[in-house]
């Protein structure tokens, strides 16, 4: 139980109501009661807010509620997620190596660092202090882990790969698997080791089942503040700039570097050897062949102007219609032009 | 060995010929030989019974075969799965927790249920009798998993998450992996803690590396009987309603409700906060981007009716062709409109 | 340390430079320094070379470099290759079942094997000779595993699956997992037990977090020296021929066959119980709905001939354009058609 004053200080947010509430949890609009916070999202769905049995609600300026204690907040999406975060218990983990798991004696491990059963740590990894790593993770020889990550179970980061401080990644992603590199030699294929690393910087999140893929001879970079999604395929050589936000399933292909904050939505596909210019935002399933210079908004297969796709997606229907009608103008316009000539 | 009569018993088809005959295993009609049954899928192959060399076949009713004693049925697919099932040997497991296994003492573990070696079973987890963890499965603590669940190797179930019975989870499938929600703070994103959990009901099956993310604040849940390929994507707070078919690498974003006995063909993918009703088809590769009513049958991206997207399609190699008409017509017709004014 | 001489040799490249040089290793060509060796990939790039820092290159035969020892070779990229393999140190690793790893009494494990702690190795399985098991390898009943495999971390492989010699499998592969096969029941989906096995052969390798499904009831085969990037799904009772390279998320449903020596981007999809031939190159997204005879270069959804798919989505922006010009052509022709009528 924490008091809503307390929260309010917490995210800076305004406190219109009762200072001396008892918060529980937050819970959704339509699931909440009484001593439960709950979230406005977007000023448009103020309307449920009459049936909400919530003590409390966080909302952005302009939303009245009389019938609730507020939290008015410039940013209301960025105070939520302070207050959750706030109110979520640490993970009950204990602070040490248990029983059940591997760690090379050469390995160096900080203080508060928790390695559950199932976990390997090789030879000369070093785990910064705080971090936690779940049943199954699998280290390499020589990788570093820093300070307060998360490691979720059967992560695995293969040998040399850095990972910097609070990066946390989601159950069974892999960092540093064999770029897909061959040599023909004449119909078959040679493998060119991959023997360069994975470099994942500070508060990079990654999802489950997602694989970053180890450079050929340098560095395939995740830099500070990239969030990635599941099932994310990251090539060998990609350069990920900061801040950026790949969601599910997006493929980047090899050497392909792509710059602050930008957006990939779900399934987009990067060709290999581009340059993604800052600030772009490709939409989801949007394919790109070619470099985007900084700030495009683009969608489909060749990418295009975001307005440009929508306007030719919805005529893309009407494409049989369009030819029939081509057709029967060639043929009007042949009689008429007969026509024409008999006169 | 069975005999072919307790098997048309099995499954309530017309034996006709020798009921006698002792079937020792199922095997594809080409390669199927004596005291073997093979499976004709669809009657018009039935020439290939010609030169099958099987003792017995299952058979929709109206196909004939001498040379064969046949299991006449009316579902004779149904019939088939109901056989191999029958046929199969019960998984060789052991009925214990295994040496190597790590349970949690204050975990509740039900009668006849197996833990290999290298499984994780947190606090207060509960497993329900019969239910089997393959090596390298993490149940964090809180996990609740029914009766006669198989639990493949490196299976991740993350805390408190539900698992209804008879539930199958591929290799590699991870449920409750972290929602993909971050509030942005200027150009930089933080995190919003995902507090929600995952429930998957009974008669459930999730393909290899498949991932479920958790609910920001309530459940993501995949409803009774509804069976789910490898490596797709669940976001966070989707609703799957039940009987539900959803094929290799699809992907559907958050908030996303979808209804009962839908199908989803491969690589489909589904935006977020969208409403899909009963009995709808997604085509492989159909991108969705609204609601879409009970009954549609849909195709491409953004999807249409199917019958629409297979005639645009066929049509759109011939794009460059229109164009160069369009343009060859404009002038054309500017030439005779020039005809007739000077006339 | 090696001698370039030493380097020369092993690929039969012809040394122009100095013969005693000693190499460290092979490093971009943006940052090797003395000492090193790099590689031009493409001869286009040569001035590159002017800045560049190493004491040789591996180059094309015509290529210059007064400033440094050159490798020339006919086909450089596969002497790179070689170079890179030669200079790379062998894994570091144990050649025992190491403590913490459980093998069954039953499994047979050749010479030089290395079992890491926390791999599962069931009954009867058998491993050949120099073959490595990562942290956290499961290999179900009755697995075969060839000589010199280098299976990573978290891989599993299921019941009575075969993987041939020198194949390499990428960390949290899956090989085996249930095909995604259920016959109808009313509303209702009952689960067709996959009864079949996948086989590997020599010389393959498989991505991270792929999947490759069991058959019903035979082999799912992926033949000698195919390589399959991260998060590709092969469904069941798929044939993928020899040399085949198949580029990350792919998906290839049921029962489709593929030649030897083919190509497929990322994303590309494959529909089931299709042909396609030998030497087919399908483009990154491609959407394959039919059979594809062999050598073919094909791109788009469905598939088209990838020249006439470079053209046809050139045009797609434009039409809206289109549109609103035939919209107007049949306004003017009309308009011109009453007037020759009036005249």
């Amino acid at each position: 139980m924490v008091k809503l004053k307390e929260l309010a200080e917490l995210v800076g947010a305004q406190l219109v109501g009762d200072e001396t509430l008892e918060i529980s949890r937050v819970a959704p609009i339509e699931q909440a009661g009484p001593g439960e916070l709950c979230f406005l999202a977007n000023p448009r769905y103020a309307a449920k807010l009459a049936d909400c049995r919530a003590s409390a609600v966080i909302v952005a300026p302009g939303v009245e509620s009389p019938g609730h204690s507020l939290l008015i907040s410039a940013n209301p999406y960025l105070a939520f997620a302070r207050i959750l975060a706030h109110l979520q218990p640490p993970p009950q983990v204990e602070r040490r190596v248990m029983e059940g798991a591997w760690v090379d004696p050469s390995a160096q491990v900080g203080g508060a660092v928790s390695i559950h059963p199932g976990c390997y740590v090789g030879r000369n990894v070093r785990i910064g202090r705080g971090s936690v790593l779940y049943p199954g993770v699998v280290l390499y020889e020589g990788v570093q882990v820093g300070e307060d990550c998360v490691l979720h179970a059967n992560v695995v980061v293969r040998e040399e790969c850095r990972i910097g401080d609070r990066v946390i990644l989601q159950p069974g992603a892999v960092i540093g698997s064999d770029g897909f590199g061959y040599a023909p030699d004449g119909r078959r294929y040679v493998k060119i080791p991959q023997v360069g690393i994975v470099e994942i910087e500070d508060d990079v999140e990654i999802g489950a089942a997602s694989c970053i893929d180890r450079a050929t001879l340098s560095v395939t970079r995740i830099a500070r503040g990239t969030k990635i999604d599941n099932l994310v395929q990251i090539a060998h050589n990609v350069r990920v700039g900061e801040d950026t936000i790949i969601v599910s399933q997006v493929g980047v292909s090899g050497s392909t570097h792509i710059g602050d904050h930008c957006t990939f939505g779900g399934q987009a596909g990067l060709a290999g050897h581009i340059r993604i210019g800052d600030d772009v935002t490709i939409a989801a399933r949007g394919g790109v062949h070619g470099d985007i210079p900084a700030g495009q908004v683009m969608s489909g297969t060749p990418v295009m102007q975001h307005r440009d796709w929508l306007k030719a997606s919805m005529t893309f229907p009407k494409l049989p219609e369009i030819r029939r009608d081509v057709q029967s103008l060639k043929k009007k316009l042949a009689e008429l032009e007969n026509l024409i000539k008999e006169k």
